[in-house]
């Protein structure tokens, strides 16, 4: 017994560990769930939100009596997003007042257009318990769907979108990351030339919105699940949002509804597919591309919106991380530019050409030669 | 409905935000608990074992087939471990093999006598899951062991150590800590006048060994509770620990055993109480250490050792986020110093000195006068 007190004697290493070494990088990685969650129950609780609407710094009772909060609760919350520094302090006669920092109005509260909220809901309370078996997936090498929600993961979908709640929460997830990140998706190349686009797997239209943005002459067509059509329909293209800049293209932009594996697919100039790919192993992922291939015209092109991994395995930990995130949850993996050439190239594609934005979501354009 | 969209327009806000602002701090708090259990389950699964063991890189295979994982789960385990600097890689031959780094060696490894792997453990399955209940928590201003273990938190301890098993796991955590932390509390101030020292709730003795360690004169008596004192007999302070450099200490060492609210406390010259009064309220704290004044020898002392908050309110992040883990976990907080300093002045103690030591957990002294 007595574990981790003589043990090392007996390794007769070159080198006994100085005593004065100290882990902090390793301590500080121990305390990750302890800041995201701080963060999430922060979001959770509207604590931004609360400031938001006060316009004055507000004191620790006033927030917790207006989100309905233990007052210990509530000022141990608000002592901890200091130290992040997602909220300003003002002392006032030895009383301190909070208020939220630019980066926490803009990103942390609800009504934000770049909010990330629904993001934070969804890790928070999906993510979270499904990585609680990370342990297991490596073990495996597959999926805790099971696991931590009790629902079969053969159908992947299904498991996603297994109640209408849970969909939504998806498709608000997939909403506020292309929020921060879809400009400089679909900017990333010139797409003036490619008309008719569809996006497959477009979900809520958010990537479709950044499209109609930045090239005014574009039509796109979401495809997408009969179920996630009528929700996106309901939730997130409204006739209000086509009144606020969208309209000449919403006045044209198609919404197809079907499963991009089964049935016939549009035919356009330019297919993107956003996180589609990670999703699947390379022999779905080739199946797909195949399709496309089949339907895209002569000079057109697809566009992967992906998370790249470093060709020599270094980075990036964000790309990693989600790689690690796509076993515990999906079929797929995060791969590198040059495995997504690969499965383009086999499937018929050619001047394939990778961009990477500096942010999470990187790209990668190949071409149906004309 | 159209959450997260339009509602920005109406808030009349002075500046629209930047469309390029990007919350890259954010988003790393957001994976901070992707990051957590990477380290968590890599420790798990004996990764930096197998690679201390085996005294040269090793490729995936290698270490997937020795830890009975999956070869793509393990992949993207030991991808994400790179990227956390946690693993070295060597190219040959186009294949990736892996190595420890100088702190994966010493601070992951599980034999390693400043081994962090069982605080790792109980972080993982403890704390992470009593974490995901962090929202109930702060509104209810209590604990949230019923709703995460089924377990009555009536009682704390008996919570905490409702098993054997979870009592030796939350004792190894302990002993993990002051590995790394212990040597510069005791150091902190010269404790060298007190021969006659008694570690109140002193666990499985890490902290009595680095007092014996550092001052050769004295003695330390551990007091705990009784199966605390049993399974530390059994596991942590045996015959073998007292030959390998305790041997004139060790021989007098007394281990009381007891509940230091209620039975009759040891006289001694200084009484220590590490990490014990951030687990209660403050009036459970001055009714101790009215106790610990009462028997304290003349010219005695007591140490405090907490991780103590900022008078300010900025930080130490650490001990922010430890006082959320308290309010999750316990009936306590963590505290500034001026905080401790009160109870300590309440309870009779005076020339109270506080010390930082940049690491986690910093020190109160308290005396009584001669």
């Amino acid at each position: 017994m007595a574990e981790g007190r003589d043990a090392g004697s007996t390794q007769g290493e070159p080198s006994a560990p100085a005593t004065d070494m100290y882990p902090r990088k390793i301590l500080e990685y121990m305390e990750g769930f302890l800041i995201s969650k701080t963060v999430f129950t922060s979001c959770e609780l509207g604590v931004f939100d609360v400031l938001l609407a006060a316009e004055r710094p507000l004191s620790a009772e006033e927030i917790s009596q207006a989100v309905g909060a233990s007052l210990d609760g509530m000022q141990r919350l608000l002592a901890a997003c200091t130290g992040l520094q997602l909220l300003n302090t003002h002392w006032d006669n030895r009383q301190v007042f909070y208020s939220n920092t630019e980066q926490s109005r803009v990103f942390l509260t609800r009504s934000s257009p770049l909010s990330l909220y629904q993001s934070i809901q969804y890790s928070s309370r999906t993510i979270y318990l499904c990585w609680h078996y990370l342990t297991d997936a490596v073990r495996e090498g597959r999926n805790q769907y099971e696991k931590a929600f009790g629902v079969s993961s053969k159908d992947l979908f299904q498991a996603l979108y297994r109640s209408d709640e849970e969909m939504v929460k998806f498709m608000h997830l997939m909403n506020s990351i292309w929020n921060i990140c879809g400009k400089d998706v679909v900017t990333s190349f010139d797409l003036t030339p490619f008309k008719v686009i569809c996006d497959l797997g477009g979900c809520s239209g958010a990537l479709a919105k950044q499209c109609t943005l930045a090239y005014p002459e574009c039509t796109v067509t979401i495809f997408d699940l009969p179920k996630v059509v009528r929700v996106s329909r309901e939730h997130f293209v409204t006739e209000a949002d086509q009144r606020i800049g969208f309209q000449e293209a919403a006045a044209e932009r198609l919404t197809a509804a079907g499963d991009f594996f089964k049935d016939s697919l549009p035919v356009a100039d330019l297919y993107i597919l956003a996180r589609i790919l990670h999703d699947w192993t390379d022999e779905r992922c080739i199946e797909l591309l195949c399709r496309i291939y089949k339907v895209c015209k002569s000079g057109g092109a697809v566009l992967l919106v992906e998370a790249l991994l470093n060709e020599d395995g270094s980075g990036p930990l964000t790309a990693q991380l989600y790689s690690l995130n796509m076993l515990v949850q999906t079929e797929g993996r995060e791969r590198t530019g040059a495995q997504y050439a690969a499965l383009l190239a086999t499937s018929g594609f050619t001047n394939i050409q990778p961009h990477l934005t500096g942010k999470i979501y990187d790209v990668v354009l190949g071409h149906k030669e004309t």
